[in-house]
Formats: structure tokens, sequence, C-alpha cells
């Protein structure tokens, strides 16, 4: 699965991650059924031939009230709609310094984030974000102030992010992660950083606290190659 | 469907509603399959029975290397994974006054909100409230600082709410609202609120708005009927 493709229309994806950021399609082992999508715009429409209800085919078609087309079941008459998926992280500080990971898995494998995974049902944004850092780095965080709200609209994702206090030098290599360890401000890898969400929160990270404050920020962001500089929409205080 | 069951096992439902507030079951107007959960916890799992990509039934599995049991299906091997959805509303002010609307649709039919609904795809959590704005009330608003992050878990939701102005005294009902009105504080509608998200983002604002700050909120909160106090979880500023 190309992640920089914003329409997924075909494809035998093999990935570890089943949960990758910004992958639009979340079951990347599976055998996509091709779906031509406009190409112009990013695809809000990606692989969904049957109902999830009865098992019938399902069309694309803007219900009654609806202004906008949705996966509509003949048959028995679901609605099935498709709505943005949060992603949860965070920038954990020990004694000045920021715990990064280099990804074991695809995408951007061998680049590095600070932790950051779906959201899950059952939980607040605040556990996702400890959860995924236990997942990644083995690292027990406590959860801060709101650094960012980053929107992905190709991936169709919304990336809230928080500042972490890390209180023991306690982390590891996990599944996901092929390294782990602590970064001063002069020593991220600036070029090497996976996604433009995750340099967005880390350079308004250092901004703050450079400036003694705790804002957090909305910006919107697309996929792009690592090293572009960012071209952040609205920045938000 | 009763918005208060948190485990959506079975029925048929009528609403002119397809994208209620706090109803985990997106499709209303279906038939749904009987399904037993886990009642002692927010059903995590409702509806869905044959995989959307090959139209196979499904079942509930854990992939290998995940920790949660997902929808899996054994034909294809698609794995569906199940996330929280966003809904965007913001507190419009037009001179002091807040612009509520009583709902037209179920549920709580009757009862008073600020324009709020699920986002979508393709658009920023600032752009969704704005269109529920203009869907629900016809006013054109101004997005302004973040007001609260609530988390209604057991209808596996996030609602972000945000300020607004109101530039003109411009609204009016819609098919989704009987009446829009702006109140004074002393005017708000207490005891007739339809959700406790909106209650308690409406009580932040006017708290926030006489010290003369614009604070944000996290908070979780569960299905209640109306006029029970709030009790919420953890409120950070």
């Amino acid at each position: 699965m190309n992640p920089d493709s914003p329409c997924v229309t075909a494809g035998i994806a093999q990935s570890r991650d089943r949960r990758n950021l910004q992958s639009p399609d979340q079951s990347p082992d599976t055998v996509i059924q091709a779906r031509v999508c406009d190409a112009s715009r990013p695809c809000e429409h990606a692989r969904m031939n049957f109902c999830s209800n009865c098992g019938q085919r399902v069309a694309l078609a803007t219900p009654p009230g609806d202004h906008l087309p949705r996966f509509v079941c003949a048959s028995c008459g679901a609605i099935h709609y498709e709505n943005p998926k949060i992603i949860a992280g965070c920038v954990p500080e020990y004694e000045g310094r920021i715990l990064l990971c280099r990804r074991g898995i695809e995408p951007r494998l061998g680049f590095w984030t600070f932790p950051a995974g779906f959201m899950e049902n059952g939980e607040t944004v605040q556990q996702a974000a400890a959860r995924e850092s236990r997942e990644e780095s083995l690292a027990e965080v406590e959860i801060g102030s709101l650094l960012a709200v980053v929107h992905v609209l190709s991936a169709r994702q919304v990336h809230m992010f928080f500042r972490a206090r890390l209180p023991l030098a306690s982390f590891g290599p996990t599944p996901e992660s092929l390294e782990v360890g602590l970064f001063s401000e002069a020593e991220i890898p600036w070029g090497e950083i996976a996604f433009p969400s995750i340099e967005f929160a880390l350079r308004r990270y250092f901004q703050d606290r450079a400036a003694g404050r705790e804002d957090h920020h909305f910006t919107s962001v697309e996929r792009r190659p690592p090293g572009i500089p960012l071209q952040p929409g609205k920045t938000h205080v």
C-alpha cells in the first residue's frame, strides 16, 4: 500500500503494522478490490463493496436529507458512514530530552516519530496517547497539556498530540520500534522525521518550551516526503 | 433505537436523523441483526455481520500482534477496525447572547443544543463545526478558540466544541431544528439541554467568559437524562 496515494484503488499490501499512521486503509494485509475514485481529491470512499449488515452489494448514493454520497445497501437499507479517525500521541520529556522511536514498521520504516497511533473505542485521547507510548517504547508517561491538533485531510485523520512527562528513563525497543532514545533539541533528526504532523508538533513543542508557554496549535498538513518544509494552513493558538 | 442503551443488540429504529448525536449506530433506519454484547461495558462491536470487502461472514478475533478483538474475515483476511468518531460543534455568540437550537429530530427531540454533528472526511474540525451551524440553524459563524473536548465513551465519540462569533443575527429553523434562538446566560434552559456534553461546554463557556479567559477543557461524560448534575471525570485546562 502506498500511503502517499490518497485513493486506494487496488493492490496487495503486506505490512506488519495493521494500524499505520496516515494509511487510510486499515487492513493492509488484505487484497483490496479495485475501485476507481476521483483522483483529483482525497478518496473518501475506499474499500466498501458489501453491506456489513446483510452482506449484499452496496452502492454510492446520497440518502434523502443528506448532502453527501454514502455507501447504501438497497437490500436492507443500511447507510454506511465513513468518518475521520483520531491518531493520539505525545511528546514525552525526560530531563529536557525528548523520547523518539525509530519506526520498525511500514509506512516510513526507519524514520523517527514520537509515540502515536489510532485511538480505540472506550478510551480517552489521553489514555490512547499513554497506551501508544507503552506499546511503541515501553515508556510509562504522564500526559500533560494539549500540544497540537493536525488535520491530515487526505488520510481522513485528526492527529491529537499532548505534552507528556517521562518520570523514569525507562524505555526500549518493541515490535513496532527499532530503536527508542532521548534527544535534546539539537539532536532531533529533522531530516528523518516520519510524518509532517510529527514535525509540526515537535517544532511547536520546542518553540513553546523556549517561550515558557504551553499553547495548543491547529493546522492542516498533507502527506509529503520528509525534508520538505511544512506549509501549515491555519495555526490557532 | 434507545440512545441510552450502550449495546445496540437488536431492533428496528425509525428516525429522521441519520447522524444522531450519541447514537452509536449510524444507520437507524435499518434492521439490526441481534447480537449480544457484554452489557457491563460499552459495546464496541455493534453491527458488523459481513465483510464489507468480500461479503462473507465475519467473526470477532484478536489478530496476531494486536491486543483487541476485531471483526475479521476468514475468507479474504480483512480486518475491520472500529474507532471513535468526532462530533464537532460550536457556541455561537451574538452581542452577548448564545445561539441554541431546539432539536427537531431524535434523539432528544425538543431539547436544546448548540449546533453540533458528525465530522465528515475532507474537512477540518472547525469547518465541520461551521457546517453544522449552517445546517442546523442557517447561521454563518466564525469559529474561534477550542472550548471543550468531551469523551462520550459509551457512544464511542469525541466531542470537540469551539467558541464562535455570529456576525449577524441571521438564523432560523431547519429540518433539524424546530426553533433557533439567542439566549442570555440567565435564559439558558438548563433543564432542557439535550446532551451532557453540551451542558458541560455551555457551563465552561460562561465560567470562562466571566473570568475573561478562553481556556479549553477536557472531560468524560456518560449518557444521562437531563437535569442530573454532571459528574465530569478529569478537567484539564
